[in-house]
């Protein structure tokens, strides 16, 4: 029965968190300005409550027993895996570790927005360097203080580790880096980047009525969630209450509505969870890779095919009629498609975004080795950003100082992304293989079969099994870099007239 | 010391609270419609962890020795008694019965609703009897087992009795019921209510502008607030985080108007109350009459001036310049300030509507006694419907059924409205003494004074004095309805052409 006991307590934990989340999320889009002092006493007091519940002393009485006990379930098993390893990581820090990486992680986000204003990296340099080691002490506590690196990937994706990302990543810059260049040469580039401009005018009233139309048509289930407008799109929430947040411009229509469509791929992840296992482990996502594979396959493979744009152009055409008239469907297709290199990795397109992540990559792991010392990272950047991207940034705001994610302490985030390219682009293949001719489902207007799919062996799935073994058990294979470079490939190397 | 200790035991309890009550504000506006299950899990798991902070029993220890301290000063007495109050209504009540008391709560509501769709009050009469049962017994737990309805009018509204709400109600009975018969007997009367309905066809996005124009220039604080739409209108939220709600009918340009005014009341009650004392007695409000007090004076005495509307009706017509072109300045007027009975409280005017809660109130205390069952309930509201307000309902659905109130059990609340109009209309009597000539403020568009002067006078108290003490220091006087009679006489009177 410590199963049956169990349950109720990863619920309850699982319940309160969600409460911490729609506190975020409100955050970014209904709080007025000047109460940004009372939501941090919420969400102080609200972590406190969380964290409580993460780690009530019978939790860890149960898992230990659970732990002891022989046959049981795969599924259960699981379960108690993935409890165990929240459990832990609720428990084994000491609470004044807790306070000062809290604390840390304010002062090096301020630092970190000083800084970037004033383009002033060294003064966000110490701060860096205490991240640094407060995520060393966290990786000790947790008893992986030998690997430290593996332990900040594996918090956003378990089970992958630092050499496993290296191995992916290098072949992938192998094949990228040539397919980039061949890109950029052709005078295709041009004429991409100049329709792109040409999209300029369009109502907001009708990019919400669109979007709306188009994220609904691919399946988000608006009687189970919503979408609003905040500064950064982001996808929050789960089960039965999904918030998916945009933004619109005018003048650029195809930002609100691929961000839209990725946030969608998000929600449609979350929708598709067991609803009856929300809290444990057979109700979760796999990891970060995994969910960013959702948002990006939906965002890439599906919303810039050919077959997509079939059905909804006319309907596009028709809600925005006097900025369209001169975009002709080539057009059109082209600025959906238009790679263009760029020092901002949130600017990038789905072709060199991959190099964005790869620099990152290399200097975090190179920032934990010891081999490169924070105050020669701005150097280091640049060398890292001319080589991979082509591009060398004249300030440290356009280069080291533009995210905001190593600032707070967070680590080991960035390959998500890619990996979730990768494992998008691999699923895309076995899609291919059991739907050859997919893109005309979706110039029907029809992405039933995809989501049903996608439904039955990811969705349901929950962390059944960590990323990697799902990839190999839903596509056949280990996850490789070939599919998502075939990929690119297959699209822009025709559609740009190269082939490198 | 353990005062200090107290405040931070009472700010952390009042936080938490303010979290769930977020969750109410949001599940209002913008709950996806499958997300009710998810949200009241949330509401559980949230209520159960208010009330751990309420009850915790360090805060018992430190409220015994506070209260066996002698020279206390008067404001941490305050904090004292109201902290006291709050304390036992979280430690008194056996979980079995709060458990018991939630569910019937909730299967009164609903058989409620039934009731009401099918006009079939007998089935609901048992959960009433049943509600009835509860609260007689929660009254007892607290030590209020001989005076149970004086144990709920204190719930809402601290410090007042069965024996005063009944002395204030047959007084302003006494002078209301005739005033009504002759406003309706007037031919005015027609006149106002054929104004009303000619206000047709204003545009929604126009009436936001013009709403968030009156309420800004009021007072209210968007940078602390905001203003949503629901179902219902209400205000939550306090301190920088005040949330109103209003609804929008093209048909209904008033409704919209003077409910977020009314709202806006309460809101700025709110964002007056001393921030540094949240959570404490000294940053709350003085219960429900006060509250309303404030929600109404802004709606009826000013909001229905004509001073006010000297200011905001140029603006109103270059808004809505085409409904507005064949309404009168004295049509509009009239047209606010129209005075119909009605059978639904909701609906009803500022004059009528006291006689709708004196009915409530009568029929409340007479339950309590045991005097009234529950069975007799429809024919006794019948004959007081007829005999206040002078119209008898045809079905239970109009009658006895219309209200939700006392489907989950909150008897007692209804008398804090006619007591905040009865407030409302005593401090307007003092803001006349101080200022006489604050119509003309009015007229400027100039709200300054009179806020700045209930900020002062009642905001800044916070719950220091209970409401019919503060009445007495901010006025002079006791409470009494006969302010409110010559507010009513005065502004209808001469309006309506009766003088009775």
């Amino acid at each position: 029965m410590p199963f049956a006991e169990l349950l109720p307590l990863l619920k309850r934990a699982h319940t309160l968190s969600t409460i911490g989340e729609l506190l975020g999320w409100d955050e970014q889009v209904n709080l007025p300005p000047g109460a940004a002092e009372q939501r941090a006493a919420q969400h102080s007091a609200m972590a406190e409550v969380v964290h409580a519940a993460a780690s009530a002393p019978r939790m860890g009485e149960l898992l230990s027993q659970l732990e002891a006990t022989p046959e049981l379930s795969a599924e259960t098993q699981a379960v108690v895996r993935e409890a165990r390893r929240d459990y832990d990581r609720a428990t084994k820090l000491p609470p004044d570790f807790v306070r000062e990486k809290a604390a840390q992680g304010s002062r090096g986000f301020h630092a970190w927005a000083r800084a970037k204003a004033g383009d002033d990296f060294a003064s966000y340099a110490p701060f860096l360097e205490k991240n640094l080691e407060l995520a060393r002490r966290e990786a000790a506590y947790l008893g992986h203080g030998d690997s430290p690196y593996d332990y900040m990937l594996d918090k956003h994706d378990p089970g992958v580790t630092a050499a496993a990302v290296d191995r992916l990543f290098t072949e992938l810059k192998r094949d990228l880096v040539p397919l980039v260049r061949a890109i950029v040469a052709s005078p295709i580039a041009a004429r991409a980047r100049a329709a792109g401009e040409r999209l300029r005018g369009f109502p907001i009233n009708a990019q919400q009525m669109f979007l709306r139309e188009v994220t609904g048509r691919i399946g988000f289930d608006y009687q189970r969630g919503r979408i609003d407008v905040s500064l950064h799109p982001f996808c929050s929430g789960t089960g039965s209450d999904v918030r998916m947040t945009t933004r619109y411009q005018e003048d650029q229509p195809l930002d609100a509505l691929f961000s839209s469509i990725h946030e969608t791929g998000h929600g449609l992840y979350e929708q598709g969870l067991p609803a009856e296992h929300l809290g444990n482990a057979l109700g979760i996502h796999a990891g970060m890779a995994m969910h960013e594979s959702q948002s990006r396959l939906w965002e890439n493979q599906v919303a810039r095919s050919r077959g997509f744009w079939r059905f909804f152009e006319p309907r596009w055409r028709e809600l925005f009629p006097a900025p369209t008239r001169e975009v002709s469907s080539e057009d059109l297709y082209l600025a959906i498609n238009a790679v263009e290199p760029t020092l901002i990795r949130v600017d990038a397109d789905e072709v060199t975004y991959n190099l964005h992540i790869i620099l990152r990559f290399e200097i975090e792991k190179r920032l934990f080795t010891g081999e490169l010392p924070v105050r020669d990272l701005p150097a280091a950047w640049r060398v890292a950003s001319r080589e991979l991207i082509g591009l060398e940034p004249a300030t440290d705001r356009e280069g080291v100082l533009q995210d905001v994610h190593w600032s707070d302490g967070a680590f080991g985030y960035f390959p998500s992304y890619c990996l979730g390219n990768m494992i998008a682009a691999q699923l895309w293949y076995r899609v291919l293989e059991l739907r050859p001719a997919i893109e005309e489902d979706f110039a029907r207007g029809d992405f039933r079969w995809l989501l049903d799919w996608l439904r039955e062996n990811v969705h349901a799935q929950g962390r059944r099994f960590r990323a990697l073994e799902l990839v190999r058990r839903v596509t056949g294979q280990e996850l490789s870099p070939k599919h998502l470079t075939r990929y690119l490939r297959e699209r822009y190397g025709g559609l740009y007239g190269v082939h490198p």
